[in-house]
């Protein structure tokens, strides 16, 4: 088993990373958890693969639990499953001295970790992730949100987790695409903070090597997630590397309504065009957006979608990191080291 | 003019007391923001009375102004009115540099400060409350929320507001039962901390003796909410004490539907409840009660309503203070003095 303190000044937490852990998922509660009641909230995928080992191990060590299941899918990252998230734990009588626990992937984790957030003002959660892409990075470092129509995470608050449990044995049971949905965020991490694990991914054969070395892999982006969180708890600087790829990924998945391109896929076209458009500004070395577009290959992820000038400025114009008319736009000074170049929202359209 | 300084580490902030400064309000606006939009949320009864000073006084600054109006009302206090200013102040091109204002009444003060505390994971705001309950009370200490169809306050944050500009001329324009409404939580800080104030209260004749002292007494709540929040500013203990009176108060404000009676009358009736309850346990000094009615009647407040076994109980289960299955009531130990009493959820409806 491997530990990591994520070390945000009173609100310290742990991330465990091992295998098959979930059916001893009361030992961890109960290290953060004095209390009752266990509100479990998870999806229609992952319920039916761990919704009863989670509460099983809950209920064997005398918390009393209710398991929420929403739809699966981005779609129930909104003000109605909230709203119902509400209304369910509040039946179940939870209060603040109650817990919450996310199983699930991304949206799972965004959702509850909301709704936790703002349930009689704040009751304590914990993360779960069963994706990779949750993981690696939502289930780490507080950023909890809920969709509106206009945009992605318009709504949402900073909120730290008590504990994050992450069981590598789930990632076996995912379908190839969610896999992949994940490794775009892996392969962030290589290109904007660690050279070496952009290189150990780029040499990875097949699946059988990945799964080999995933323990490790999944250690170090934690790791690199939780530096960038310690530093900047509330986005209001260096936080700001992660959203590497995540601008033109946000355009991407509305334009096509969360539907046709997973936040991966789409965030893996957004690292392209992040590539493409610094090699361009002269600030990014040429063949850089190359290798960008070779280790996306390698992991089934698509490196090319249609996106209208249109949707690409409506998407800037709602980044939360705009500041008045412009916007940060994250850009590579090479595999593994960035640089944030702030555009005029027109002028960003025009390059 | 006076100023309070209230001590939150990191978020530390002013109450600015005076008379007519409204027209002035870009002054302290520029004082804690150097961005260029403002949200102005204001509802249907202030806005027509203040809305253009404000806006007017920003404008003539150079900010941009977005004047923003719900329905007057405890029912604006939810989820609809919460997801048509989200969308409203992003139509608007809100980011996190910019700022919100609520100019209201508690109700605009806890539905705008818990939109900016959400939207975008976080958006600055000031609070220039316009009535008496909510100067001397809602308008600090950053408690913001919105009600659901369950109970009031269910869904919140904690989010400090950058200033409180508080305007005393505004008083004069509230309805007598408006006024009477504040005046309820002014008597619960006599109550609850401050001996003198209550006996200034039970002492003064008419309301021009009222008006006369209404800047020292305003003065004086604040100062008196700043000190607790200071020393507890999430709720964890020594805030408790402001809830004197208002578990009693919520369950009335719910079993009449949030319609027949005001908050300050709730509370006014639930403050009578809390010294009979003290009078009968033998906490509170007999005579207490006595002197509660007849300094609610001075100022025109309820001294008794009809309310159920059932809605006590009910309002108790969902109280946010809760633990597990107790509730903790505040009582008098003496005027100007509590003390906090832990009752199991059932034995408490035996008293």
């Amino acid at each position: 088993m491997k530990r990591l303190r994520v070390n945000i000044p009173k609100r310290e937490y742990d991330i465990i990373i091992d295998r098959d852990i979930l059916k001893n998922t009361a030992d961890y509660i109960k290290e953060v958890f004095g209390g009752e009641k266990i509100a479990v909230v998870t999806d229609s995928n992952v319920g039916p693969l761990y919704g009863d080992t989670v509460t099983g191990s809950l209920e064997a060590a005398g918390f009393k639990t209710e398991l929420i299941t929403i739809p699966a899918g981005e779609k129930s990252k909104c003000e109605k499953y909230l709203f119902e998230l509400y209304d369910r734990m509040l039946s179940f009588g939870l209060t603040r001295s109650d817990l919450i626990i996310a199983l699930g992937g991304g949206v799972v984790g965004d959702l509850t970790g909301y709704a936790a957030a703002s349930l009689l003002r704040g009751v304590p959660y914990v993360q779960i992730p069963t994706t990779l892409l949750a993981q690696v990075d939502s289930s780490v470092g507080g950023k909890v949100a809920i969709d509106l129509p206009r945009g992605k995470n318009l709504v949402g608050a900073f909120n730290q987790p008590k504990v994050v449990i992450i069981d590598i044995e789930c990632l076996k049971t995912l379908e190839p695409r969610v896999l992949s949905d994940g490794m775009a965020e892996v392969i962030k991490y290589g290109a904007i903070k660690d050279k070496k694990l952009f290189e150990l991914l780029e040499n990875i054969k097949n699946k059988e090597e990945l799964f080999a070395k995933i323990d490790k892999i999944v250690y170090n982006c934690c790791d690199i997630k939780r530096q960038v969180v310690e530093e900047d708890e509330f986005d209001k600087g260096g936080r700001m590397i992660l959203n590497f790829g995540h601008t033109f990924g946000h355009a991407i998945e509305k334009q096509y309504n969360y539907e046709t391109y997973t936040h991966g896929e789409a965030v893996g076209v957004g690292m392209r065009m992040a590539c493409e458009y610094g090699e361009r500004l002269g600030l990014t070395p040429a063949g850089t957006a190359e290798r960008m577009i070779k280790i996306l290959e390698n992991y089934d992820l698509p490196t090319y979608v249609e996106i209208s000038r249109q949707q690409l400025g409506d998407a800037a114009a709602v980044d939360k990191k705009g500041e008045g008319g412009s916007i940060n736009l994250i850009l590579l000074k090479g595999i593994g080291d960035v640089l944030i170049k702030k555009f005029k929202k027109d002028e960003f359209l025009d390059i």
